[in-house]
């Protein structure tokens, strides 16, 4: 009779739906299209309801269209620890980003009821909808625990109107977001792996990341304000060059970051020079500005350093200012119960691992918010992330697969909230 | 009985003109939009027709779409002292840049033809197409001084295809693009007056610019590239970020050029980032950098310095590079006789001018290759060009016609080619 430590996922199941979902959406140079509620997006909606199904197990769908794989014992009295991530994805991005984790918990699901184990509270397998946030970040998870409100689907990334719209080609609505609430007290905890979209684990050699914090984020669109002029007229030093602006900044709060955060990042993404030709000197140079801290003082510190810098370079240049906060998500932390009970996973499977902070979000901060949660690494190769290159060799998905399995019963025994 | 020094224009009649014109395009900001063979522009042309012939001259068209009045005995034997400028404008541009000068030749035109005077050589205002370049630079002046080729044709602005289409829905053709060459025997001189587009006279104070150089531009598209990764996941040091090349060239051509330059002027008018979005760091960065000087040796120069620049910058910074000319004028000189003959007409005005070279691009480059060219400018208001602010007050635009018409009869008097 074997030990329930040596129990495994089926390697072979999950890595033959990790190739089936990556065919939905798939892009000629070998990436993936599934932008949350698109018809690829409903197209693999399905396909995980058919592979649901086809496993012996329940389906259920919330009104915010997260998905859910329940054993056919579901007790609605109990609460229930969710193991999770998200299938959507950005424009041409990868095939492992949210797929891993999705597709492990329905692993884990199946292990579990193949090894006819009777756990002691409900265990779900979760796919939040639209965790990049087509429509608005973290729209499945923030209404699962009850972070959604009319401000927040207002201020949405494409607003009120368009978010309904898309979400009624879906065949949902907004009193469905809402009534997608669940009570605080029953949410027992909540794991997902990801990976890990940097080159941390593989610059260390380990094959596992325990996250203990998830970046907090800040962004704001910024936009340097000078006067239009003929190249050729106005003289160098008489000029208002929107440009230069938004050039110092660029590099100084590189370095300021580089030199004062070196834990920490801050990245300019998006430039916009108008009126954008090659012989007028620009009057607006517009540019968003994004920071991530674990450290929420770290966070606070650095905005307030960004924030002078900028005014420094304004006032220096002769140019005006607008600014806007576009973006504000506070750092999370993983429970620290269950990071005991990933390293005690961890040891089981006889694997190499670190502590690291997520430099990424993910709908575990979310879930933070209410109840013990949990997220683990696995390498990515070369780092590379939101791409078609992104790439997590088998053995580091199983690896995923089988350290959710044996963590969600380390916290069934004792790593789960009160 | 008056003195030939004593003639006017009639002041009045030329404003009359100037306000009419700058009705068709008109934008609702006060500014004009009349893209070259646009319906707008088509519509200057029919208007410019009517009232040339309602001063009972002789209107021509080119080949090239060009436009001229011409005395009712134009001599086809002898050579002509064009006077002229250019009708089309940028998009949402001024009321007075081409404008002006066309209107002024015009009104010059008209005058001599009141005062009944016969003069030894032809004499004819001219408007030239496209000027401003929407579908290839000095498309109009190229024609008529034989600089076009299948070449410059092929490498337009909009390709050789778009051109013709454009150039048949104004009833014109490549053939006739050609056929509007004239012989350079046949060119006595050409004159031209137009707003500065800079704050040099005003900062002079004086009320004329008697241009001694037109100057060279050289421009180039430039690519750093870097690679995409996650904004949250890759650490400072191991990014090669593409947005770091631009914003570094950006600062440091503007000191290079500021420090080793001081006569000339270096611009970055347009940026983008790719992919573009707050989140990801920029695999690539492209830029315009265009500068311009009146010496050819310093324009070489300057070639060479900022070429080394961005070397050295896309080398420091790890990124890869690509770089494409996508612009070259040579510095044009304006012929010391014509700016003799202008000095003369500013004196019989009493006039205040300097001499200045002209930061800005104009047909006078072109004619200067095949005949005796001069450029006189007035000023512009807050050096305001190419915008809806552009302001030049009515006894300056004055001053250019009537500097135009006296500075005319003192080339006819001496300071022609042989």
């Amino acid at each position: 009779m074997q030990e329930i430590t040596d129990i495994r996922v089926n390697a072979d199941r999950l890595l033959v739906d990790l190739q089936d979902l990556a065919q939905i959406g798939k892009t000629d140079d070998g990436g993936v299209t599934r932008i949350s509620f698109s018809d690829a997006d409903l197209q693999a909606r399905a396909w995980f309801q058919k592979r649901v199904l086809q496993a012996g197990l329940k389906f259920h769908q919330d009104g915010a269209g997260n998905l859910f794989a329940r054993f056919p014992d579901w007790d609605s009295q109990s609460p229930a620890l969710l193991l999770g991530s998200h299938m959507d994805t950005v424009l041409n991005g990868g095939k492992y980003d949210g797929a891993l984790g999705s597709l492990s918990a329905l692993e884990v699901m199946r292990t579990i009821q193949e090894w006819n184990m009777k756990l002691p509270i409900n265990l779900e397998a979760v796919v939040f909808s639209d965790e990049e946030g087509n429509l608005m970040n973290f729209l499945g998870s923030s209404a699962l625990t009850g972070q959604l409100s009319n401000k927040t689907i207002e201020e949405s990334r494409v607003g009120k109107e368009q978010l309904l719209i898309a979400l009624q080609n879906a065949g949902l609505n907004e009193e469905g977001l809402f009534a997608a609430r669940r009570e605080k007290k029953s949410l027992a905890g909540y794991l997902e792996v990801h990976i890990e979209q940097g080159n941390r684990l593989l610059k260390a050699q380990a094959q596992v990341g325990v996250v203990n914090s998830i970046v907090g984020i800040r962004s704001y669109r910024v936009q340097f304000l000078g006067r239009a002029d003929h190249a050729g007229t106005m003289s160098m030093k008489d000029r208002r060059d929107a440009a230069q602006g938004a050039a110092a900044l660029i590099t100084k709060a590189h370095d300021l970051v580089l030199q004062r955060y070196p834990e920490d990042v801050c990245t300019v993404g998006w430039v916009n020079l108008v009126p954008g030709t090659v012989n007028v000197i620009p009057e607006r140079a517009e540019l968003t500005l994004e920071f991530r801290s674990a450290n929420l003082q770290r966070l606070d510190n650095m905005d307030q350093d960004l924030i002078l810098l900028i005014e420094e370079l304004a006032a220096q240049l002769g140019l005006s200012l607008k600014m806007e906060k576009i973006g504000d998500h506070r750092p999370a932390e993983m429970s620290p119960l269950v990071r005991q009970s990933i390293l005690e996973a961890v040891r089981i499977l006889n694997l190499t691992s670190i502590e690291m902070s997520s430099g990424a979000a993910h709908d575990a901060q979310m879930l933070a918010a209410v109840c013990a949660t949990g997220l683990i690494f696995v390498p990515s190769e070369d780092g590379a992330s939101h791409s078609p290159r992104e790439y997590t060799r088998d053995e580091d998905c199983v690896n995923a697969a089988n350290l959710l399995l044996h963590t969600a019963l380390k916290m069934i025994q004792g790593g789960l909230n009160e």
